[in-house]
């Protein structure tokens, strides 16, 4: 069962030719592409992308089903300590998977897996409210940083170990820690070292935003009861289509051609990603990550400052046709929109019939919710076309652990690719680390004193500026 | 109790004068300023605006109350059946003041009020998921229309009736659903009388994305326990700052004026809400309809063709800046940030110290989440200055209803005089329409029959532009 990447909306013969592409200038990129793709497999051989092997570690699947194995066994609640690229991937896992009640449930209906919390912010409100909440005996914490130096995470994981270690001992404490880091370094795995904490090794070289398939994503997604095996089958199978070298049987890097050819060639800032299925919704927040901060970058490759970057968008359907379509199909010619749609889902809904003396409401009956999605799902592509707007869809025929397997593993090929074609570096993040910095200063971190202190001048600066409501 | 607009990073004495803003630049909109503000309140006097006149109504307040009151009794579970304006804005007081974990506390500890759901799509998976999670003989459904004429909402409302039916009879099920709608007119209204349903009226006049403090907010957020009386008094008092005729005093004004300033002259096409706090977070959705929704059109008030709208963009502090925050400082000058701060949070979460012999993790001991998440906020707002990313703040001394509600009223205000100065009526949405008869037409309601034809030809003509994956 695979999944299709459908771009007729983005081609000149759809939307004419000011907004739309033409089969020969997607042609004339097929030199860049080559050359991207030359260098990908490339270092793919040499072991400098890691993230690519993670769908064959049949390693980590069998320690991560065998660990979460045990926290299905015996805890009641199974919380992830993470934030950014250590909850996006899982909670898009959960969210497409788990029931959509999943945590309302009763346990019997939850076929005996736990509750399931993402803890990804530090509002001391929604901390507290979801610790007060939790049995902390029938807990166990996923605490999840590479490094180690996360300020939230790591703050995160204070708070809990204290709590436990108040309820039940140095010692009893332990079973209720399981570390997700790297396998050598870093202050996590110092603390699971010296603490006896169970753990779970993210390769390395694999960066938060490319660890979904590592057991950063795995571990939540089994204990959700997920099929972590399908879902890397699904990328081995998206891995066999995104390393093409023909560039119309790749879709990965079919689509990041479109996506830089509008980017770069059609003033298309904005990319949205607009899913028509509740619970596909998160798979847009992971891809807003993966695609934010893989291109939005300020030098290339060569030194040179360029300041680059798409701005990613989440969108829902059909919900958000009732927020941002309006704005899609009349405001600035300064968006590409990537449909998520779903050829069949798990459930059919039938509309009653009924009201057969009001016509606007009548001709419903007899459909199904499903008929509404879908023929919603294409008005709006046929009214974006018609307004000369470009999109994409992938169209999964079913949500299943395979389908988003290829899902997940083809946007992150298709991010390496644009980031090839637009010359820049995927892999790093250096515009966050003066704020780090920033704020480690202010709380006193040694060796980052002297900052502080331009923080509080600077906001004497512009005091002015204020009005009260 | 005041927020306040604190807009120094928009300035260029913080940013520089290539991104940044000057008082002469502010000055000179005055004019424009005085004209759509005369025109406002002009209308407003008319009756035009009746938004405008929410906060002042002590009969709906009380209506709502009184049903609010009968709800908490009667039912265990309280559901609203509503899309778009119909439910983000109280999705987003629910998501503010309500407990965090609120749907998941023991009864005892909700204070005997309901659990609360939003079916804002029709996802049949999400759908029915909910229904079966439900207690139907101990639920309310609050159905919220204006025309009646929404088919997604009147398709759930049809599954909604069909099953209380079955289950309580046609008399049985009346005392279960609560019509929101147009006090005359409308399908809704039509079937309420049929059916002797219990009713809230929306004013004639308010629109959807303005009716957060009619009685589609306000019931919905009573019935979650939230005090609406203090609410309305917010509003009532952002609406005393929000009529003044001088620029410098009215904090809805200035900020329309630095927000139509710089899309105009800043080329910032993408206006970015980041809020730094979980339970403000969704204020953000319901902003990202409005402003949307209001700004974004092809034509301008004298017919002219402009394709103008910012886009809005939806944040979460600290969250995003582990996703975000890479591209807003390092990618193109073409974003304005506008933060939502929160001066003291209901919680207080101490971090405990510890792992002294660790220096990347024991600076945190002592502090407070409070502290770190104020720091990273601070951290952030200089980090953007320093890369000349102009950005704006609302302060909110505390998360209240007075405050919340002074909040979403003068964001209200700030977007008709947006569309004022952008010379735009706010109060439409012609943009959608094409798409919703395409979908009347495929699920062949009366009158639409031709146009169906359109999309399948349509879906043909593009077909060939497919990859597998």
């Amino acid at each position: 069962m695979r999944i299709m990447l459908d771009f007729g909306g983005m081609m000149a013969d759809a939307v004419g030719h000011r907004q739309g592409l033409t089969v020969k200038q997607i042609n004339a990129m097929s030199g860049p592409f080559k050359a991207v793709h030359q260098d990908l497999q490339q270092r793919r051989r040499n072991g400098d992308l890691p993230f690519y092997q993670l769908p064959y570690d049949q390693g980590a699947l069998e320690r991560v089903s065998k660990k979460a194995r045990r926290v299905i066994n015996e805890c009641k609640d199974f919380v992830v300590l993470g934030i950014g690229g250590s909850a996006l991937g899982a909670i898009a896992l959960f969210q497409a998977f788990a029931h959509p009640q999943h945590n309302l449930l009763p346990g019997t209906k939850r076929k005996g897996l736990p509750r399931i919390f993402f803890a990804d912010n530090i509002d001391p409100e929604g901390f507290s409210a979801l610790l007060n909440l939790v049995d902390l005996e029938k807990t166990v914490f996923n605490v999840i940083s590479k490094s180690g130096g996360t300020a939230e995470t790591m703050s995160q994981f204070l708070i809990v170990r204290d709590r436990l270690m108040r309820k039940l001992g140095k010692r009893g404490h332990r079973a209720h820690i399981i570390a997700t880091t790297d396998p050598q370094h870093g202050h996590l795995r110092t603390i699971a070292r010296e603490q006896g904490y169970e753990t779970l090794s993210i390769p390395p070289g694999v960066g938060g935003r490319f660890s979904v398939l590592s057991s950063v994503g795995l571990l939540p997604a089994a204990v959700a009861g997920i099929d972590i095996a399908e879902l890397l089958a699904g990328a081995r199978s998206a891995d066999r289509a995104c390393k093409k070298a023909n560039l119309w049987k790749n879709p990965a890097a079919m689509n990041a051609v479109l996506q830089v050819l509008v980017y770069t060639t059609k003033k298309k800032p904005i990319s949205v990603m607009m899913a028509y299925s509740d619970t596909l919704g998160d798979v847009a927040d992971w891809y807003r990550q993966l695609w934010a901060e893989s291109l939005g970058k300020r030098l290339n490759v060569n030194g040179r400052v360029v300041h680059v970057g798409p701005t990613p968008v989440k969108a829902l359907g059909v919900t958000d046709q009732h927020s941002q379509l309006q704005l899609y199909i009349e405001g600035p010619f300064d968006k590409v929109i990537t449909f998520l749609t779903v050829g069949r889902f798990r459930k059919t809904v039938r509309i009653p019939t009924g009201f057969n003396h009001i016509d606007g409401v009548s001709y419903l009956g007899g459909h199904t919710l499903n008929d509404l999605m879908q023929a919603e799902e294409q008005a709006t592509e046929f009214a974006l076309t018609q307004a000369r707007r470009i999109h994409t869809a992938i169209r999964l025929p079913e949500i299943n652990p395979f389908t988003v397997g290829q899902l997940l593993f083809m946007l992150e090929v298709q991010t390496l690719y644009a980031a090839g074609l637009l010359e820049i570096n995927p892999l790093d993040q250096p515009g966050v680390e003066a704020g780090k910095g920033l704020t480690y200063s202010m709380l006193g971190r040694k060796g980052f004193e002297e900052r502080a202190r331009m923080v509080s001048s600077k906001h004497q600066g512009i005091s002015s500026y204020r009005i009260m409501s």
